[in-house]
């Protein structure tokens, strides 16, 4: 068996032929940073969020969750210092007026769109947040932005949140939700979109619990990664040198994983110090601090943020569980997935069209969805051979298949995505057996 | 016990108090129509949601999920006719320069903001898609569109769905999304909103058998609510007339909530023909058909089209199950949410905050967690009858008390959050007692 590392583009073209991921608004051209999530990518990403919430918000008693808009007063973002300082250096090409980030390109050299020389200009800012206008009346008052992190709305909302749940610190608030950012260069697939999805949590500490708590959690979110799947041998630490730390951050580390184009952030782990609260209580007037009752006093906050990209995560799965073996002198390619992050846990599959083998395996579609969690899936087209092929490329750790012995013996074939070994189980006993 | 109807201002209130919901932004003085979903909205949201995904995807072997981008190419929006007739008639007051919307005003009379007599002109459209700018350079190449509902993109991917689903008519493309309206009067707290979810399935189907599968749909969706908890008396049917239907739609049906503030549109679900097909393969200029390999034809699907908002769900879920009850002389409140709608399935109470019960009630938490689904709450703040009354208006339907008693018999109390009676049962029950 071949341990094979795809290539990026072996992973654009599975994921669009098997329904996981393809560029948004294909028919029109698409848009640059903008993919839609197929039937297979829907559903994996759907997983993978309930894996996420499960872990550090349902099974957690200190972590409450947190669902806010996408569009928030402006002002959130004047006081998180996105407004004046979330921005790229760019550079401009003089005479065709194309627009470039300063770190990607040689500014000394020919425009690469127009092929001028010495038509690129000096940096100039430019702010990554999408801008909008809310109300009947455009203009500066109304100037409102989609948000560029799930974590703003979370710092505004820490007192309704500990009030409404009367929480001692440390606490955690946790959401999952979309964020936008204007990238002047979207690239690399899912790395690097203009809409992504965020799952962060802000854990709220004692100041002088912070250093303790980031250890804590740095090691919490690595073992995570490895129960959803990812390969340790992927995995590595890199700390954010003090250049490079946003100026909140007292301390900074990702989790990065070795995607195709280069050992990359996958999940970022910091100590955002009380920068945020503070922030917000100068901004609004509304101070956000903590009770202590045991010592009578309000203190504010320091606060731990790991902070994961679905669509990152999603193509780290993807990459990791990517495999191509030789079986039978063919090529077998396979997503070695985890159980409950595959997209289909069963798939259900009739031998041969002929209506009593449709009918029986509708039973048997009926039966594994009631009497089960998982997602199943019915498919009656192709030759079995294809449809087991197609179940691989999905991930499908189980196929049942229904054949004209199962009339009568009333037991069905289940073979294993992995081992491919076959196995024969009386269909009142599947559910169990699955499970 | 009195059935109480709720006003909208005690739902806004419990909302805010208990974590449900609260003005986006609050701290900065709100944004109208823009709300964030506390704790427990947040996870009676997810609970919703998943019922929905469960019902309409999970367990349909003929319907496949998406989860497409917010923002997609503007040509999608151009094709759908959102651009050139998503509009409301305002009228604009030539003296203040504030905006409302025709149909919502007496324009022969002063202006409601400035009280200038007979300074409201004729009216104006107004297009209700958020704007924005995609792309460091801004201008109309770059305008883009916050999408206005999530069907857009089902249509624009549908041949993607339909190859890589290999999916014989009938079969349906479902999605849960954002959609974002920039409605000019935004109010009726959940109602409408200018950033809403929506829960939304188009379903294909041969055009002679769209009257057939309208009726079935109309029943499937009906029932649904009912098993969710919504009570039928406030349930009613509205079939729009001629004049009321969108121009594409053949039949467009609403289920009604009895809101506090009227019958209102809980659920659209309309015949909307092969309009969208059709526009989508005329601007693009890649067919939208399917293959129908019993004929050797290609024709253009009818669709389906269930509709519903989770905001004006969760808002008519909120308002049936609340109901005021006097116990011992009090009043009580409780919301009677059905369970797996409920944010909490059990609270997990120490009777007093001395440590052995806090190390005991710890333990039943855990063992709860994670040997059920539920999603469990602790509390250990204030005295129990504030508790128990806290979790009734939650919704919890059990709540479990860890006593002195219970460090000697390893036994709890579980309390039934509807008829208030309590039960000893042995920890080591526990998890198979409540399930």
């Amino acid at each position: 068996m071949s341990d094979s590392k795809p290539s990026l583009d072996t992973m654009v073209s599975l994921a669009k032929r098997r329904g996981f991921v393809w560029p948004a608004s294909e028919i029109y051209g698409g848009l640059a940073g903008f993919y839609d999530y197929g039937p297979y990518g829907a559903q994996m990403a759907r997983n993978i969020k309930d894996a996420w919430w499960d872990a550090f918000v349902r099974s957690v008693p200190n972590i409450h969750g947190l669902d806010s808009a996408i569009i928030q007063n402006p002002k959130l973002w004047e006081a998180s210092g996105h407004v004046a300082s979330f921005n790229d250096p760019m550079v401009e090409c003089s005479n065709c007026r194309a627009r470039f980030r300063q770190d990607q390109i040689d500014a000394s050299q020919p425009c690469e769109n127009c092929q001028a020389k010495g038509s690129l200009g000096g940096a100039k800012t430019f702010n990554m947040m999408f801008k909008t206008s809310v109300g009947p009346v455009e203009g500066d008052d109304s100037t409102a932005y989609l948000r560029p992190e799930t974590a703003g709305a979370i710092f505004a909302d820490f007192d309704l949140v500990q009030a409404t749940t009367r929480s001692k610190i440390p606490f955690g608030i946790a959401q999952i939700g979309r964020a936008f950012r204007n990238e002047i260069s979207p690239r690399e697939f899912l790395f690097r979109l203009r809409e992504f999805e965020q799952m962060e949590f802000e854990y709220f500490v004692r100041p002088e619990h912070a250093e303790q708590e980031l250890s804590n959690t740095k090691q919490i979110c690595w073992d995570w990664l490895k129960t959803i799947g990812l390969k340790e041998e992927n995995l590595s630490w890199y700390q954010h040198g003090e250049d490079e730390r946003a100026h909140y951050a007292a301390d900074s580390w990702d989790i990065n994983y070795k995607y195709p184009f280069g050992e990359r952030e996958l999940w970022g782990i910091a100590n955002r110090t009380d920068f945020d609260l503070k922030a917000h209580s100068a901004a609004s007037g509304k101070e956000l601090s903590y009770f202590d009752s045991e010592t009578n006093t309000h203190f504010v906050p320091y606060v731990i943020e790991p902070s994961l990209g679905v669509d990152r995560l999603f193509l780290a799965l993807l990459h990791s569980a990517y495999h191509e073996e030789e079986v039978k002198g063919e090529k077998r390619v396979v997503l070695k997935l985890a159980p409950g992050i595959s997209p289909v846990d069963v798939a259900v599959l009739p031998l041969s069209n002929k209506p009593e083998l449709i009918k029986l395996s509708h039973e048997v579609y009926g039966k594994v969805t009631a009497e089960t969690d998982f997602t199943v899936e019915y498919d009656e087209t192709q030759s079995i051979g294809k449809r087991y092929r197609r179940q691989d490329e999905i991930g499908t750790p189980k196929c049942v298949t229904i054949d004209f012995e199962s009339l009568k013996d009333k037991a069905v074939t289940v073979r294993d995505r992995d081992s491919m070994e076959q196995q024969r189980v009386p269909i009142d006993k599947l559910a169990e057996k699955l499970g």
